[in-house]
C-alpha cells in the first residue's frame, strides 16, 4: 500500500489533526486523527513533533514524499502563518498563496472575504475545492453551507469562491446550552433523545423574522410555561439558531443550486430545516477536505 | 424619622434585595442594600431570615408596619409564587394579583404577556408603575425601555402596560465577552476605558440590518485584521447587541414618547443608540422601584 503513497494530507483545525495518506487519483490509503489540534500546540517544535508523530512512519517509508496541510495550523498562532488569499478565489489563487516549508511541508492559505466588513475562514476553503472537484456541476454556481462552530455560507461561481459570510451558530448554541438562564430549564447534554419537533419549532420560530436576543429569552418562556417539554427545549434552540442563519443567508440570496458539506448529522440537521424554508433535498457530502488537498497538490505539481 | 414611616418597600430581585422606608408620599426615609437575592436563598425561613435581617429593626421600631416586595421573591423558586398577571394590566390588576403572606408582608405579582410567545417580568412592572406615577404623561401613551440582563420593552397605553418584549442582550454581552472566541481578543474587563467611538460604530453595524450571527463573528475579524482597536472591541460587541435590540423595536413599532428607565450609565447608552435611531434626548429616569411600591401600596390600601 505505501508504495503507492503519493501525498500526506492533513486537516489540521484548531482542535483535532486529521491525517490522510493518499494515492493515485487521492485514493485515502489510510487516515489518522489525533487530538494535537493547532490551539493546543504552540511554536514550529511543537507542530514538527506533532507532525512526526502522527505521520512520522509514512514519511520515513517513502522519504520526500509532500506533505500538504489546510486549516488553523496556517493562522498567525499556528506553524507558520499563511496570509489570506483574497476573493474571489480558485485553486490556483490558493496554490499560489501557498507557504513552501523545509523537509517537503506545504501549508495553505484560508481565504478572506472583504465585504462591508472582512470575514475569513482556514480549512473551509480546501473542502470547498474538495466539493467542487468530487461534483465538478457546483462549481458552475452554487451555494455551499458548512456547517459548524462557525458556519460559512459560501457563493461559488465559475469554479471560484466570490464571497462567504461566517455565523457563530454553532458557538452561540454552546454558549447558551452550558452558561445562560436557558441552560437551567434544559436536562443535562446527551442525557435525552434528540427531538426533531423541538428543532422544528425552533425552525419555525426563527421564520416568524423575530428578533433574535428576543426569540433567545423565549427559549426559557416556553420551558417555564411548559408550552415545550424541558426535554424539547436544546433542539428547540438549536433549530432557532439554525434557523436565523438560514432565513439571514436566504434573504440575502437564494441559490438555485446548494451543497451542505460537514458531518452527516449536522448536514441531516441543516437539510430538514432548509426544507422549511423550501429548499428541499439539497446535496449533502461528508468530509470534502482530503479532495481537497488532492486537488491542491496537483495545482501545486506536488 | 422612623415615626412618620408608612412602608418597608422591597425590590428583591434575584441577586439583590434592596429594601426602602418609605414616608409620606412615598419619600424616601432610608434605605439598604444586600446580596440576600431570591436565586441565593431557599425555602421560606430564609426570606424571612433575610428580611429581618435588612429590616428587622425597622419592623420592632414600628410594629404593624406593612412591607411590600417585588421582583423574584415571587417567582417559582422565591419566597412564594405570585403568579403573573396578564396584560393588559394596571396597577389595580397588580394589586388584585398581589399575594398576602402572614405578619403584614406582601408580594407582587409579574407580568405576563402572551404574544407569539409567552413573555414575562417580574420587578419591572413596579418600575414601570413607578415611572407612570413619576411622569402622569407617560401613562397616556409610552413606550418604556428597561436595559439590563435581561431588556424589557413595554408599550403603555392609558396607564396600563398593554404588552413587552424581553430581550436577553446583557447576558448575551457577558457571555460573549467572557467565554466566546472573541473574548480573546479583548482587553480584560475594567482594564480600559469605555470607548464611545467603538459603540456607536456598533450600533452603526446593527443599523445595517445583518444577522446577529453573523455580525458577532466580524467582532473578530475586526480584531483580527486591526480596523478596531482591541480596546474598543467590548464597546463595539455592546453597541452591536443594542443597535440589534432597538433595531428589532423600532422596526416594530416608532414611539412617539419614549422613556429609559434604570441604572444612569447604562441609560446614557442607550439614549447613545438611540440617537443614532433618530431618537433623540428620550427621558431618563433612575431607580423608579420605591415611587412604585409606594403607588402600588396606595392602591392595595396598605
Amino acid at each position: 500500500m505505501v508504495s503507492e503513497a503519493r501525498l500526506i494530507a492533513l486537516d489540521w483545525g484548531s482542535t483535532r489533526l486529521r491525517a490522510f495518506l493518499l494515492g493515485d487519483g487521492g485514493a485515502v490509503l489510510a487516515s489518522r486523527q489525533t487530538d494535537q489540534g493547532a490551539s493546543t500546540l504552540s511554536g514550529a517544535a511543537a507542530f514538527e513533533q506533532a507532525l512526526a508523530g502522527v505521520a512520522g512512519d509514512w514519511r520515513a517509508a517513502r522519504p520526500g514524499l509532500a506533505v500538504l496541510a489546510c486549516g488553523m495550523v496556517g493562522s498567525q498562532h499556528g506553524w507558520r502563518e499563511a496570509p489570506y488569499a483574497p476573493c474571489p478565489a480558485d485553486a490556483a489563487a490558493l496554490a499560489a498563496h501557498t507557504l513552501r516549508l523545509d523537509h517537503g511541508v506545504h501549508i495553505l492559505p484560508g481565504l478572506l472575504h472583504d465585504g462591508a466588513q472582512p470575514d475569513v475562514m482556514r480549512g473551509e476553503e480546501t473542502q470547498i475545492v474538495g466539493a467542487l472537484a468530487l461534483h465538478p456541476a457546483l462549481a458552475e454556481g452554487a451555494c455551499l453551507v458548512l456547517p459548524g462552530t462557525h458556519a460559512k455560507w459560501a457563493r461559488v461561481h465559475d469554479g471560484r469562491v466570490t464571497g462567504f459570510a461566517t455565523h457563530m451558530t454553532g458557538e452561540l448554541y454552546a454558549l447558551l446550552r452550558q452558561h445562560s438562564v436557558l441552560a437551567r430549564l434544559m436536562p443535562a447534554d446527551g442525557s435525552v433523545a434528540p427531538s426533531p419537533a423541538g428543532f422544528i419549532a425552533g425552525v419555525e420560530a426563527a421564520r416568524q423574522d423575530g428578533a433574535l436576543g428576543h426569540q433567545l429569552f423565549a427559549v426559557r418562556t416556553l420551558g417555564l410555561f411548559k408550552r415545550l417539554p424541558a426535554e424539547q427545549l436544546p433542539d428547540y434552540l438549536s433549530g432557532l439558531l439554525i434557523g436565523h442563519e438560514i432565513a439571514h443567508e436566504l434573504r440575502a440570496h437564494r441559490p438555485a443550486r446548494l451543497a451542505i458539506v460537514g458531518e452527516p448529522a449536522l448536514c441531516e440537521r441543516y437539510a430538514l430545516a432548509l426544507g422549511r424554508f423550501g429548499l428541499s433535498a439539497p446535496l449533502q457530502l461528508d468530509n470534502t477536505a482530503p479532495a481537497g488537498l488532492w486537488r491542491l497538490a496537483q495545482t501545486l505539481g506536488l
